[in-house]
């Protein structure tokens, strides 16, 4: 097992019913910024409710982030936010609204002339606004820590930060709230944990069972509880399970001290900000192609990986490894998902850009670092 | 599953080396108050490694504090750390150590009259002395809680207190320093892991697929880890597997959303109170009993833990529930456990005392709470 730290001090309420401790769990004197998306939680009755318990507070609003919030859009807010003097921030709403808030927190506060410079040249994050935020849409894990992941219109770009300054002071989990999402988003959500949990897990086996168990205990749940949310899209139980998936798939813990890859993230961001795919659509093609390209350097855990999760038992190693890798595509396809590029009409044309940003960033991917240009392009021709 | 909260704030640091973090931890204007057992850290070389760390900080000392840490030998600590003026505590050792040390970091800043009354009539714990932890024995999980048990000779006590004041700020743990353990306690230290573990699953069934498999990834963990520690106790791998398994199975996680039952404690403790038995030794004994007593409201979960843990495919529901039962009492036999009292020389006689104090404190246990007197006398039968 590898050195490591764990420190998570995100407060996890969960449950129906549980928008009202926001009044326990926001002091009475704040001046909150209620930030969210498109609209959704106008529909879903979330917003009603939050208006009706926060109505003893100062609320001012900012809607309209997007999903991959952009960095444009999030200026406006650090703009609203400082001409408001707001104290606490609300994100309500999906990963995206919580990771672009995020950024409205460490921006606000930046000292330095930029803010960009904190995502791009990873400026550190010396304040923020404190923040808590209500999900409604399982998937990002952005709820239990500190990342997030934005956006550029103007060049291209989705690229990440951290700050444990960004972790939310709480987040109210409650699974009523994603009764009405749309098909699109519960498999795009479904994806996104299930690779988060891949991107920790299929590297190389680090004498570290109990992670591995912890890994594949949420896998395993999430192909279950995945199975049974189209039939009964109103299922409590359901819905509470794959929101606790996406909640522990993010949140560190099944990562600590074991090495972790996240190529598929990284090349799944340059798809979205170059073709404009959903976050799950890249993952739910490029993990495959990962897989099939790294066969050897993961095999071992490929093939552990087939056993414990798919009940794969006969076969040789790598025939074991490529099972996986097709049940994993499966699982896809029957969420719904496509898992290739062409199958979305999605030609090479820009691979050269994407991996010569890799290059330009000097960045190697996979756990052992050895995914460079050649092998982003070898991975990308693996999509089509 | 059921609605909750969960919140824990304490920063883990795990690995080889790692004692040297001490002085990032905790702010140089601290007076330190070291806290520790009856001087193993003395002969497996942490305490000179931690004098020497922390040799630029004002330390006090308090050696002694026992195994099931006494109420009296804690309030000398107390008289200490109010007279140096103390604030900051640093246990290091075992969970008794740091469950004494929370203890002490509560009743020094306590206001009522008793400090007992912390205990016995859960005054509330409104301030503490803020404390760090460095544990050197994996078993009681205190490293990543905010709750502590605490003995008082004079009457024959052992009770327990929690509160949120009372998480160790950090807790390095280094698989290392527990290489020169004394077998018994690696064995106890076992049994303590796998039972805090079994208290929040083998409950009834809750719709909480995730946390069930969570559990028996740490019980399937450390059945494996248990078999190498014996052959190979100079293992690190197989150390700090076993040192991460005690700290995840009572960190709260595991507990989310799901009954609890608690009863094997509860008459463990007891025994230990009355018989001066280890608590590992006690768990040892009860659990098994209670799962007999109560293996009708418990089947279906029995049965699944066959299944999952064990590996029993075969046989009626009733049978795999035996077979799991007696599978979890030869493991803790392997481990060189007895799992009866009547090993122990220990025959019936504090048994009424035992099973009225139950209901003097109008306490009914398990998570049906349908375990009164009658039935801890029925179980304590079992025990024999």
């Amino acid at each position: 097992m590898l050195n490591f730290t764990y420190h998570n001090p995100v407060k996890i309420i969960f449950g129906g019913h549980t928008l009202r401790e926001l009044r326990k769990l926001i002091p009475q004197n704040k001046k909150i910024l209620l930030t969210y998306g498109g609209g959704s939680i106008k529909k879903n009755g979330v917003y009603d409710k939050i208006t009706k318990i926060l109505k003893n507070y100062q609320v001012i609003e900012f809607g309209g982030i997007e999903s991959n919030p952009q960095y444009e859009t999030l200026m406006k807010a650090v703009a609203l936010a400082k001409k408001e003097a707001v104290d606490f921030l609300l994100p309500v709403g999906g990963g995206s609204v919580l990771d672009g808030t995020k950024f409205i927190a460490a921006a606000t506060k930046f000292k330095g002339e930029d803010p960009w410079d904190i995502i791009a040249k990873k400026a550190p994050v010396e304040e923020a606004i404190p923040l808590g935020a209500v999900i409604t849409l399982p998937a990002t894990g952005s709820e239990m820590n500190g990342y997030a992941v934005i956006s550029r219109a103007s060049t291209e770009e989705k690229l990440a930060f951290g700050s444990p300054l960004c972790y939310p002071q709480f987040s109210i989990l409650d699974p009523e709230s994603t009764f009405s999402l749309p098909e699109r988003q519960v498999s795009n959500g479904i994806v996104d944990s299930f690779v988060h949990v891949m991107e920790q897990y299929m590297t190389v086996r680090e004498g570290a069972p109990l992670q591995d168990r912890q890994a594949e205990a949420i896998l395993m749940t999430l192909i279950e509880e995945a199975g049974k949310v189209k039939i009964n899209p109103d299922d409590y139980t359901v819905r509470a399970n794959l929101m606790w998936c996406a909640c522990q798939a993010l949140n560190g813990l099944i990562g600590c001290g074991v090495p972790q890859d996240w190529a598929t993230h990284m090349i799944g961001h340059e798809l979205t900000a170059l073709y404009g795919l959903d976050h799950g659509q890249t993952l739910a093609v490029v993990l495959p192609a990962v897989l099939k390209h790294q066969k050897e350097n993961k095999l071992d855990k490929l093939c552990h990986y087939a056993e414990k999760v798919w009940g794969v038992q006969k076969g040789t190693d790598r025939e074991k490894a490529d099972i996986a890798i097709e049940k994993t595509k499966d699982f896809f396809e029957v969420l719904g998902m496509k898992t290739s590029l062409s199958a979305y009409g999605i030609s090479s044309e820009k691979f050269e850009t994407i991996a010569s940003r890799f290059d330009e960033r000097n960045m190697f991917l996979g756990e052992k670092q050895n995914i460079g240009r050649k092998e982003v392009m070898e991975i990308l021709k693996l999509c089509l």
